[in-house]
């Protein structure tokens, strides 16, 4: 076992820390009376996407299953493993970002249930099939775009296979499971949801923008030889420039703005390797300013209730990362070159498309299977009493 | 310097955070007027205990001292004393699990003096000189299973002993402390107290189940040429396993119920290098199935009040993990082999014995001089006014 | 690239870390009114002053400039790079410290104003002007000691160059500043403040103590075959040392003593690389017992504001260290030799002064620009509303 083998241990801790990030944000996120449940969503979801992905996942992704003796799995001192322990706990900023969106309103089943197809299926098909086998760990290749006669796809980060899939999918499942109560006034005025603890949101977002450095840079465990500082430096550039678009709207909610920062780091994520720090700045800013505008135009025209706004934030400036990879990357702007704009927007697209469908048609079946939303009842009591059961505490919070 | 540093140092830090881990599920699961005091007991047992293990208790266990010149501690770049660092912050599970057992109503010089006393004297005496010389880092050899004709003991990650010896040591502490104020109403029913914060020992406890992954890791530091990937998997699938177990229990309390999941990352901790990843799933969910099971019993029949639950999760699973990596090692369970299951089951026992007896005298003899439990209005006014003189706080926090 | 830059890789998330540490210690440090805000500095000072270091400060240091083409940043791996990620995350942890000392009562723009040209031109210049080109990698090399015929000034971890310019010129800021309203009654006895979370606040200070354990280690990046076990076990002792200091004032405020712990690691930053771990024990100790002596001295006799004592912690125990490490290196003391007091002395001065007269100068052209504090009735309202609009937030927090 060599130093590459570290990386990906140092990776996969980084990526379980960003996850950590996620859910400490939508525990600060959402109101008093669901705050529990949104971090037990992190074991709950976590067991058996991690499962899904040992057993089916990584197989169809990387065609290497773990169904052969211990011997076997040892040898060549578990390469396989140890990319599949990364891998897995990257996976896991999936389920993350889905159950963000959904908060405060979905039943638990459905969000473990999505979490897991996703993490079991759609993102090991996105990654593994669509764009070819080893796409991922080699940051390109892809047979859609070889087909249409294109350079291959470019990800470096994941900013479209994991942020954009994860941010997509929620989409689905915020259009079919409709918005909380009371989230709309009757004449289909936004009431903003005070979220239970503004500090704890804000310190899981910039736990998982920091986090996002050291993830990427993980990315080059596959060959050593090739790692670069730019990876790092771009991601520090891009958070820089995100944070610089808060300015932008300076009335919006700061629990609000500050998610920019965050839309700095997705948004160089696909291009880390290839951006010069300067554009990665540029990229960056711009990511962030396509979130506070787009989520302020789904909040108030489009009447979306994305409890912790992660369709802008990871799905739409994820996409925006993967369509920056196609321009800032060329050489003429500073990047390392070996992008191709139509590559990235198509791969883009056709990724947004299959997340899309495979969120919407997911929560469809959930919600004619009745299995989707909790009561309203249930929703007004909240899911620490409904899921986890907690009337006892409840009833001993409310005395003191 | 090379490599097998960076292990030991990344080791010493995710251990340093499995610490953190368990003290902020004890400030989260203590009632609201000991919670900073729970947090406090950290940095107040570690300086003695990391001094104690510096002065006396790395020479039991390795016969290497530090009474020599810095010169002297420098050659061969220190390895020595890298090792002291990550065994250092590795025993500090050991208060960690301790306190958690005695939380609410032992005083503090209690808690200290018999953490102090595990990690300077019972840890590497049970390492060092039953187990042998160098057992740990070896990972296997023991004087009396050799002297048994047995094979020698096999503890990977430290279930037998690091988390059951605190374990079986708390045992020996509760017993001899008897249960909080008001723990049982008169016809011996357990009255529940209800944990501060939820999401703090939720979050606490995942951290640890997450920080375990590394810390075992890390052990390969002493030859990385045998550094495997089956460590960090198997971990990750006891995890699992383990949580799989929360839903036999779909009635029990979610804080009760979601240790599960840090009960199969220690049932598998022993064995984490041998275990095939499916053997893996099994014994954690059978670690998870016991502690679940063995939780409700001793609180409701047996009434031990085991503040969190450290006896079943850190000792019984603890030794759970000891036996199972007799069991689910051999290869015709698809382990690597090279386990033996009565070396196993003696060690296991003997360790347990050794740590209940430790535990037992340590706390009767602070017992019988009067340093060992706060009157009933102390216990009534809390540790955090009592042990750490809080009162203007504590006046303050009421006028809000 | 190979191991050194893992190394500053690791490096840089530990000192990201123990600036997230610093500024969850400051959120748990102020009043609930402040809370948000106190954190939302951390992102806010942190994007400013990243740009400034990699605009302008890491060319002051090491006359390496990044307006260079993506492929020429690349080259040798891009080491620049990582050296930049790893000391622009470290140089971050200055706006830590110094809002720390200002907290509750400065504007947002002063305080991060103030940051971003420490971070920009006082830190390199320190560094690299007055000590010499590369002091810092190098840990020793000084033009101002040379000129004066001595000894190069030697400061590993910095304790000098980080810890005591960012408390000299927060001291700067307090003197201008002025104390927080009704913090002294009318006869002049300071009126404590109480934490809004004593255990938020010893989380972070006791994550701060343990990060600078793996961030001074980080530092042997440069040439990691000098790489010695010395650094981590001397933080770890210099921590015991400290710790212990807190049995010195047992009347003290539990919130203010465990500071102690800090102080001890930070007093043996300066000489990490160099004392004996005995030694460090000892200045760890009186680093402690420095911090606790004159945080009460210049709280209830000179009546300075300081609102999480940073002065003392972090200015007068760095001091401490840069002298330290003038006494405890030599081989006398059991240290590796190469230091000499002179040296240390003239250096640490220096160093004070300078950080001392930026302080003053820059929050002197603050007030002066009538940009430097809030007016008396935002005070009392709080900055979560004054600075983040946070006024929706706060009337629903009412409610309840």
């Amino acid at each position: 076992m060599d130093i590459n083998t570290l990386f990906l241990l140092v990776g996969g801790i980084l990526a379980l820390l960003a996850t950590f990030g996620l859910f400490l944000k939508q525990a600060g996120g959402v109101r008093k009376k669901n705050v529990t449940s949104a971090f037990a969503l992190f074991p709950l979801t976590w067991i058996f996407a991690v499962l899904g992905y040992f057993l089916v996942g990584f197989f169809i992704s990387y065609g290497y299953h773990f169904f052969q003796s211990a011997t076997d799995l040892n040898a060549a001192q578990g390469y396989q493993g140890l990319r599949f322990f990364f891998l897995a706990s990257l996976a896991c900023l999936i389920p993350a970002i889905l159950t963000s969106a959904l908060a405060e309103r979905a039943k638990f089943p459905a969000m473990v249930i999505a979490s897991t197809l996703l993490v079991t299926f759609i993102y090991p098909l996105l990654e593994g099939t669509l764009w070819g086998n080893l796409s991922w760990i080699n940051g390109r290749t892809g047979i859609l775009q070889s087909w249409l006669g294109l350079t291959d796809f470019h990800d470096w980060g994941g900013a479209v296979s994991i942020q954009m899939l994860a941010g997509f999918a929620a989409l689905g499942g915020v259009l079919v499971l409709g918005p909380r109560l009371e989230r709309y006034s009757k004449d289909g005025k936004p009431l903003e949801f005070v979220p239970h603890s503004p500090l704890l949101y804000s310190v899981g977002n910039w736990l998982v923008a920091l986090a996002l450095i050291g993830i990427a840079f993980s990315r080059y465990a596959g060959d050593l030889s090739k790692a670069t500082a730019l990876v790092p430096m771009n991601i520090l550039l891009g958070i820089v420039g995100g944070g610089l678009a808060m300015f932008l709207r300076p009335k919006e909610n700061w629990h609000i703005r500050q998610n920019s920062i965050l839309a700095g780091a997705i948004a160089v994520l696909a291009g880390a390797d290839v951006f010069h720090p300067l554009a990665a700045l540029v990229v960056g800013l711009l990511g962030g300013a396509l979130f506070l505008f787009s989520y302020r135009l789904i909040t108030e025209k489009i009447h979306l209730d994305d409890a912790l706004g992660v369709w802008p934030l990871h799905g739409l400036v994820g996409a925006w990362g993967g369509i920056a990879c196609g321009i800032a990357g060329y050489t003429f702007l500073g990047g390392l070159g070996g992008v191709n704009f139509l590559s990235q927007l198509v791969g883009t697209i056709v990724a947004a498309l299959v997340a899309t469908a495979a969120g919407l048609a997911i929560f469809y079946a959930l919600r004619v299977a009745g299995a989707l939303r909790i009561s309203h009842d249930e929703e007004r009591l909240g899911l620490d009493i409904v899921a986890l059961k907690m009337e006892h505490i409840a009833e001993e919070t409310k005395k003191k």
